[in-house]
């Protein structure tokens, strides 16, 4: 049987997705509605909405109130007569997902959370925006904590990346899923973009992208208010826009009067909900701050309106200037038949996966699985136990741990940044996610099942439109990235956004040092580990070997609730017996001990081998040296303060030295020495490389002589730390 | 007298871009010019470069030889027709400038150098790529130290962007300094590009940017290959790529025979330079790896062909296949006319520049003065001597200082990411550079003379331009660049790209820390200080008052050789009279002594008042307080030892606290504990912000009191760092 998703028309009607007849009568409906066409209940309802932004900014004076002013009419057109959701089930699977990109404009969403009647955002708390409520559900740019939120933004651009993702998720259920008769995942994403939004690059990388993939069920609803802080859009853009996004493959659409046209923007979002081959970009006129004294100007965008202002406002509105966040009894009518409407889909849609299990009972044990967001018990399993001896680059061994799990479970889409020879994460006949006529129209093989996303080289867009997936219902996709480790600086903003939202999202970065040579400079990281190694909530791990590459991934999927960064070498690195998968959750572990020892080497990642091959000529002369490997500074920094004692031996007089070619900056807390970098790298072949910056053997060892010698010559350095 | 500016042309003519009638004459000449109208001599160049490409990446077996094989057509026009350059005056200021924004395609461009007469790049240098040679001039990407390169390129996309910049640099000293007779500055920019570099959010960002200011001098030639590292562009990008640009307000032509067809492109190459009103795009159509087995496949992209393939290409090039790296004697006389073209060139250049001075003295002295990258001798004295002593924000600060200085000295190109509003930089009289005729479309003031950049949310093309700009002549231009200091996670991929090429850019980073408040924890910097201090060659300064502001800009705008970050507060800061512009440049210094101290309280920008606080508070409770204000980890690690010891007074056995609302990696060098941040950011008044997380004085006195307690009960943490 056809799923039932009723949403509500202006008149009152319901539209079921699935008949293409209904729309094209809604059309003929409101194929000339106007501003005079708003019901008297619209238009109340609009007024309402925009004095509570109005007042909500200016009881504490501050706040974004223009933008969410402008887009008040969509707003209505959206969660009144469109949008699919259920606002006493706010995590409904089914249900369409909104994504907010131009994040300042959060009152736009507090508000219409509260009216709809999700039960959290209460009046009380809708008033918290902007106060000093340390429980506020309001903070300044929405929150993926809070309910009804599907995705933290702000950071202007990410959103847009983020509902790609999003739509991607939505493809990927369906195709594997869906059966002719169920269409248990029929979900549409919408986005609403600003000016700011799509002059971002992360948003037309991602745009291009989703005009490639044809992502149908997508629509990015751009607030065109044409004004920025610095004043109008003119002063920085003026390209086309429309045609720009024609060209990137998306349908277009115009919406001449934005702050009152809900008949056309109920026509053309249903449409868009509908489009059979490419997503649909709404190029939706509005004036920002509309009906206030800076309407039209960026006066309007970032501070409240002034209580003049504001009461001049309502008295053009027909309001008591003297009464604040007044919501009448026939706004709340307006509203009030959303709550049940959700009910009633969230209940057809249990009925339809009740029907689809009694059918496809297998299909449907996986499915709830993935929505309950398990991987299956036994996955460890897939991991293989026995790993080559023999010398291998961590970037092979990455590809031999993990490819046989992206292989067998499907909640991994694995994607890269036009890395694929290099990354290593292609496993044995894998799918490409790839709209199926590209087959027709590209020769190129793939459809919407398929789980390896070539993202091209645009790894901002990746990272964004991962979290994306992620976000899609907590892990029900562990999307995995992955491009060299120095692009993960071009990535990194939205690495960050995954890392405040707690989304898994494993990002595997190869090419991690100075050893990936002759690139040169551009292409090695020397600072770039103390941004990830500095970052709340996300694991940077640098394996030094196959068996530690194997504790990396098994600590990523592990971590349900923070995105890891697995960082691999280019070169071959050789196998040791010491190593362990399971000390890598320790961040750090005895790696080699020794009776009295003089000093601990500390080895990292690709250049443990370094550490063994100076401590080997160390103790050849008779300097007693230990080893500790340390694969992730986070995980260690969780252990128990008599772990890392017994770990680093350093209270015990012995001092530390670090070894990795990256910054020193933030190994002080565990070392009291570093063989690091303090310039960036050179083009040059890995090994040479290496022995330039002097990280040959016989260079450490003399490096670690000479500090010996120097606490020797000057004790007050043992409580310092010392470059070497 | 108009300016000699001749090139060659395909039949041995010169083009003096002065002269239109010529072009079209031209037009004409090479309107169906062909594969089969190469001529001898151009069909055996394109061979011989076909062929050194191949032997070079053959020799270390490694290296990107298919982009510069498919491109050889594209060099052989540019740099034999159209450029206007000078092989024996590299640096010859009205040089056409040239970017190769997919720079591992260095091999095109070593190599052309090479046969064009630059007198570093001897056979045996083009040679060293991908050698050991730690002196070679021929590293993986093209390195902006050696003869002949504009940039350094490597990350995808940036090169796009500096191409703008250096446009941009063209346009302004042009409206500054040229007169109806004198075009003393009349270069134009050529940037080759590849798919991937297109597929870059920071391509996008300029190319959208470049439109709006219709920078007719900037040309994109379009490496338009069609493959990358995954194989068939159709992967992951199947938009129109022409129809985007001409969205974006670029001139658009074809080459459908660009491995051949000299003659085309040479034309469209002359008819780009002429462009009246835009910049132009140049789709050439290549074939990777041409002639090799690999040709238009991804396998000619990033590895050497084999040797059979490259013995196989000389024998069906009718070449020796036991030859390597032949160049005959017909190859040497076709480039042998550019050096002495060169010359005259300069020679002419110089004549007018002469004859300039003459008529204009006044503008010369200038013009020179920028030429030789000098600001005005007395620039310090335009910094104000005394500032407010009523609090302020240091973002106001910074303004204060540096206004009058960015009003009077032309050298400075001042910028924002749309943040007007909250940075600041606005001056007495400031001009917008934007191209004239927009007053006429949009309304908008401002002229190519214009000084103040408004460049768009486009934080990463803001300064990877930025970048090109500075590379226009060595400190010709100082570029600032402003946004808030969380976007310049954003931006990073580019300031670090500045920092690696040592230009000096100074980038201006307001609300840059939790007290930006209500925007929450997207807008709350954490972690992002640590990369920048982490950064080689970068100065990351967070002054705590407007006099250490001043002395930040001071710093920077003496660092002439690398990029500053100034990093300044959204909120109000109280003014000390302990501060010191002159001590900036250490890095740190003793804020406040006291006889006998217990602890040392290390205060940071913002939060030094934090520390004043915390020290009355502490030494009213009879703990004797010493505070150190410490604006730059850098500047300070270039002190001697004996001055970082008697700053920090730790090897008295004198605890140090650093109190920093960032994540504390790096601090344990100069602290043994940390009232920083190991979350994230919270939503909420600066205030309150800063409360929640413990940085009121009431807490923070309440943290050093029990770490000297901790102390006090385990006496090894004196060897360890502590976090609060």
């Amino acid at each position: 049987m056809p799923i039932l998703n009723e949403t509500n028309q202006p008149d009152g009607s319901t539209d079921s997705g699935q008949h293409a007849v209904n729309s094209l009568k809604k059309e003929e409906e409101f194929e000339n509605s106007s501003v005079k066409q708003l019901s008297k209940e619209e238009e109340h309802v609009l007024q309402t909405f925009r004095l509570l932004i109005a007042d909500l900014c200016q009881q504490f004076n501050g706040g974004h109130p223009g933008g969410a002013i402008g887009m008040a009419a969509i707003g209505v057109a959206l969660w009144k007569y469109v949008m699919r959701y259920a606002p006493h089930t706010p995590t409904y699977f089914n249900r369409d997902r909104f994504v907010l990109s131009n994040g300042h404009t959060c009152l736009f969403q507090y508000t219409f959370l509260h009216l709809t009647g999700y039960k959290a955002m209460t009046l009380d708390q809708l008033k918290s925006y902007h106060s000093d409520r340390v429980d506020a559900l309001c903070p300044g740019h929405p929150e993926i904590e809070h309910e009804g939120i599907e995705l933290t933004t702000g950071p202007l651009g990410q959103g847009v990346a983020n509902a790609v993702g999003l739509a991607m998720a939505t493809k990927n259920l369906q195709a594997i899923y869906n059966k002719p008769e169920f269409d248990i995942v029929s979900n549409h994403t919408w986005c609403m973009a600003g000016d700011a939004c799509l002059q971002e690059g992360v948003a037309l990388e991602a745009i291009s992208l989703a005009g490639h993939l044809k992502l149908n069920n997508l629509t990015v609803i751009y607030d065109n208010n044409q004004v920025t802080c610095d004043g109008s859009v003119d002063l920085t853009n003026t390209e086309d826009v429309n045609s720009k996004m024609e060209a990137c493959g998306w349908n277009v659409v115009d919406v001449e009067d934005g702050c009152f046209d809900i008949g056309r923007l109920v026509r053309v979002l249903n449409d868009a909900r509908h489009s059979t081959e490419k997503p649909t970009f709404i190029n939706v006129h509005t004036i920002i701050g509309l009906g206030s004294a800076v309407a039209g100007d960026a006066a309007a965008h970032g501070a409240a309106l002034g209580a003049a202002d504001v009461a001049n406002m309502k008295k053009a509105y027909g309001f008591d200037p003297e009464q604040y966040f007044v919501i009448s009894e026939r706004v709340r009518d307006f509203f009030a038949d959303l709550p049940g409407k959700g009910q009633e889909l969230v209940q057809s849609w249990e009925k339809t996966v009740e029907e689809y299990t009694a059918r496809y009972p297998e299909e449907s044990t996986d499915f709830k699985r993935r929505v309950e967001g398990r991987l299956p018990d036994d996955w460890k399993d897939l991991i293989p136990v026995s790993l080559p001896e023999t010398p291998i680059a961590s970037r092979k061994s990455s590809g031999l741990v993990f490819n046989p799990v992206a292989e067998r479970i499907n909640n991994f889409m694995v994607g890269t940044a036009d890395l694929s020879p290099s990354v290593n994460m292609i496993w044995k006949g894998k799918v490409d996610f790839q709209h199926p006529n590209l087959k027709t129209t590209c020769g190129i093989n793939g459809n919407y099942s398929g789980r390896y996303i070539h993202y091209g080289v645009r790894e901002h867009a990746m990272a964004a439109i991962s979290n994306g997936i992620a976000a899609y219902a907590p892990n029900t996709f562990v999307p995995v990235t992955s491009s060299f480790f120095m692009f993960y600086l071009y990535a990194a903003p939205a690495v960050r956004m995954g890392a405040l939202q707690r989304l898994q999202v494993i990002h595997v970065a190869t090419h991690d040092s100075i050893g990936t040579g002759e690139d040169g400079p551009t292409h090695q990281p020397i600072e770039l580990a103390n941004l990830y190694r500095s970052m709340p909530n996300l694991l940077y791990i640098r394996p030094a070997d196959s068996e530690e590459t194997a504790g990396a991934w098994i600590t990523a999927i592990e971590a349900k609730d923070k995105p890891t960064i697995i960082s691999t070498s280019r070169h071959t690195l050789p196998q040791y017996k010491q190593t362990s998968r399971a000390k890598v959750a320790q961040g750090a572990y005895v790696f080699q001990e020794v009776q009295d020892a003089d000093v601990t080497l500390i080895g990292v990642g690709a250049e443990l081998s370094h550490a063994v091959d100076v401590a080997h000529a160390l103790n050849a002369k008779n300097i007693k040296t230990r080893i500790v490997s340390f694969p992730c500074q986070r995980l260690f920094d969780a252990q128990s303060r008599q772990y890392q004692r017994e770990t680093l031996q350093r209270h015990r007089g012995i001092p530390a030295i670090v070894i990795e070619p990256f910054a020193p900056n933030g190994w002080e807390r565990y070392a009291d020495a570093a063989a690091c970098m303090k310039t960036f790298g050179h083009s040059l072949p890995g090994k040479a490389a290496y022995k330039y910056f002097g990280f040959d053997a016989a260079s450490l060892v003399r490096k670690v002589e000479s500090y010996l010698q120097q606490v020797r010559d000057d004790p007050l350095l043992k409580g310092e730390f010392v470059d070497l």
